[in-house]
């Protein structure tokens, strides 16, 4: 046995054994969960872990963001969406290099360890600096890739990278001991058009891989693609065989009766942003709906640009709340159902079904969370807990595939002070001016 | 001078001066707000606090709790509000001690020292174990103490209790060098009828002081206040005076026009509970327009039965959010104006004028806030990163009335691991076969 953690309480997916304290840890898989007193304690254990006062769960999936935005958290706020992605956002983001992207993908990595997110998806520019730094930290992630850039200026300029996906999918899909997977980005039907959309869904099925997109952020995207295409960005995107592969649909606000039925049929996870929804004022998904039809709707934090953080507790926390509040239905959207969307689901939805749950033959990825701190106090019900009280901070301990990324809060893989120095430097050079 | 903090970051209430980069505090005041490099270097001070990587922002006023339901965190979650409430919470508070209100009250403080609050209203049973506690932690509060008591059980038993209310103010109010009030609590126009509520107006203005309520939290309150009265119990309240001394009403969801008039013409405070009206179902309530009237709104926690902490930088975050959301526009509750509504106009609603701001002459009610974390980095706008960013876990000293209650986040006048021993107790026995 690698790891023994033992004294522990179980929560979220596969903790329903309930009586079990320990968890065993071999060879980068759950080989045990039960009691202390079993057989487990004969076999010994490299490393023993102590869960007094913590709650085991399965490590957290944040299914949609633009990690390397960490770089321009806070930089523009409280703004019209169009005034803040076409004067603050697309600007600056043209700006960006290699060692930038890389930087800030190190800054969002060590974020999200630090708040218990052990595997994330990513959309974003320059991926091959994504790739590097994931592979670096140890943390697993859906990487998306784009056969199309645009470039914006005086007018938008469209350029074909589908050779670069081709060869980001040769270099980095299953690397890191198969903790990268690698989709295609479609960034959506409104900047892509009609045959572009079937040019990247034909590629993905030549890779043999999924797809990343957002749809139905907002009003706006809804009336301009049944303007332009007749009929919405769902609908175009199912037209052109988008939904034929593995698909991860972010934000998805916006859905008609149609929309939803076919994210059901064609087995669509949809990524629920709630922070990004309501900073930048898109409004509320309606996620009671969406499972009530057993679509698989997963939780993300967006990019830290639009959240501002990327911190999966507080979402879950978040997208716990505001459909009560919404729906007028307290029973909505209960601890089990957040922490398994957060978890199970979104592990799914990444393309990782051997994780996110705690049970024998699963991938570990599992985070300790510390219960002995006066706003944690006294426990009474760990699922709740873990939605309503908890706070980042709490997370004491990240394992993915059975190796540390974090104990005691001091991160394993990452030089946490270089990382803020670097970027910092980054982060000063590109909003010079801005 | 007792404490000097230098090379500090201002944000919030008071930080217009927006060179300043040093805090002076004398006999409980600020004396000096500006730069290091002024006279202020050759006066010399008892405590020098190196403020770097800090922001210096006013203390966190809770404007609505019932401090000691920490006991209750998380013990009954993802009902109807009428299951909550009459079948979980009224039944456990029918065994209350004065140990337990104690314990439970301390536990609650020391919670909100650690998120950076400096003052509270408290609302709750057995008012002096929880005048007993503020006094001990030199934390700032307005209790309110009710003239009646609801005794549930087969029938509501209602005891006039109003000696006791004179009693109880003129042993605490003024207490604790000024730094507890003691207003009124009037539960609510529906547990009070209208001669209770003309008596309890009566005798606020008899003992010149205010009135803490709960209005319009629900739309069955509204609906039976109409029943009854043929009127909202905001307008019930109107016409029995209650608005005619200080008042916080607390929820404030479902208001017509009237009430809000009502609102802005007597000077009422709204206590505003985001997270609680959500997590209950209640819903969201119209913040927008009551700031639009210059009201004077602020924040609350509510209990943490239904929240499920008491932690004003989530409620912040959360206030910041739902309303951009629900009113599909980002530019509603921008950062300054929730910092305001938290702080300086928190302080105003409780009563306490002369605190609140970073401002010379005023009570030094100040926090400090780290910034050197990778989940505020790049830091780029100090009062945005504070509602959008922050975790309570960062607020690093805390200051009240120039007392340091808090300091490289440890309690000063708090013994945490007896509270937390002792509030586990008081828990168990409470919640033992419920």
């Amino acid at each position: 046995m690698d790891i023994l953690i033992k004294n522990v309480t179980l929560a979220g997916p596969g903790s329903e054994k309930s009586d079990a304290d320990t968890i065993g840890i071999d060879r980068g898989r759950i080989a045990y969960v039960g009691k202390y007193e079993g057989k487990i304690r004969e076999n010994g254990a490299d490393k023993v872990i102590d869960g007094r006062n913590m709650i085991a769960m399965p490590g957290l999936a944040n299914c949609h963001t633009h990690c390397a935005m960490t770089l321009f958290r806070n930089y523009a706020n409280d703004l019209a969406l169009e005034e803040w992605l076409f004067t603050k956002i697309f600007p600056v983001e043209q700006k960006l290099t290699y060692d930038d992207v890389y930087w800030g993908t190190m800054l969002g990595i060590a974020e999200m360890i630090k708040s218990g997110t052990t595997s994330f998806a990513d959309m974003y520019l320059i991926m091959d600096a994504v790739a590097q730094a994931v592979s670096e930290t140890g943390i697993r992630a859906n990487l998306s890739v784009s056969p199309l850039r645009f470039e914006t200026g005086n007018e938008m300029k469209v350029i074909d990278e589908s050779d670069i996906c081709v060869r980001y999918h040769r270099d980095w899909h299953n690397s890191s001991d198969g903790k990268i997977k690698v989709y295609l980005e479609v960034h959506s039907a409104y900047l892509f058009n009609e045959q572009q959309l079937k040019d990247a869904a034909m590629l993905a099925k030549q890779l043999n891989t999924g797809i990343q997109i957002h749809i139905l952020e907002t009003v706006t995207e809804r009336r301009e693609s049944i303007e332009r295409y007749g009929m919405s960005s769902a609908e175009i995107c199912h037209k052109c065989g988008i939904f034929d592969v593995p698909t991860i649909a972010a934000h998805c606000v916006h859905l008609s009766e149609t929309d939803m039925e076919i994210f059901r049929e064609k087995g669509v996870s949809i990524a629920h942003n709630p922070t990004s929804n309501l900073k930048l004022g898109s409004g509320i998904a309606n996620v009671k709906e969406l499972l009530d039809r057993n679509i698989n709707v997963v939780i993300g934090t967006d990019g830290a640009a639009s959240n501002n953080n990327l911190n999966m507790f507080e979402e879950m926390h978040i997208a716990a709340l505001i459909h009560k509040g919404n729906l007028m239905d307290p029973r909505v959207m209960d601890a089990h159902t957040v922490l398994n969307m957060a978890t199970a689901s979104g592990y799914r939805a990444l393309g990782f079904d051997d994780a996110g749950s705690i049970k024998e033959g699963m991938k570990a990825d599992i985070i300790l969370v510390n219960t002995d701190s006066v706003h944690m106090w006294p426990l009474n019900d760990p699922a709740a807990a873990l939605v309503y009280s908890v706070q980042g901070s709490d997370v004491d301990t990240v394992i993915v595939e059975g190796k540390i990324l974090m104990e005691n809060r001091e991160l394993k893989t990452i030089d946490e002070e270089k990382v803020k120095f670097e970027a910092k430097r980054c982060a000063e050079r590109l909003l010079e001016g801005m």
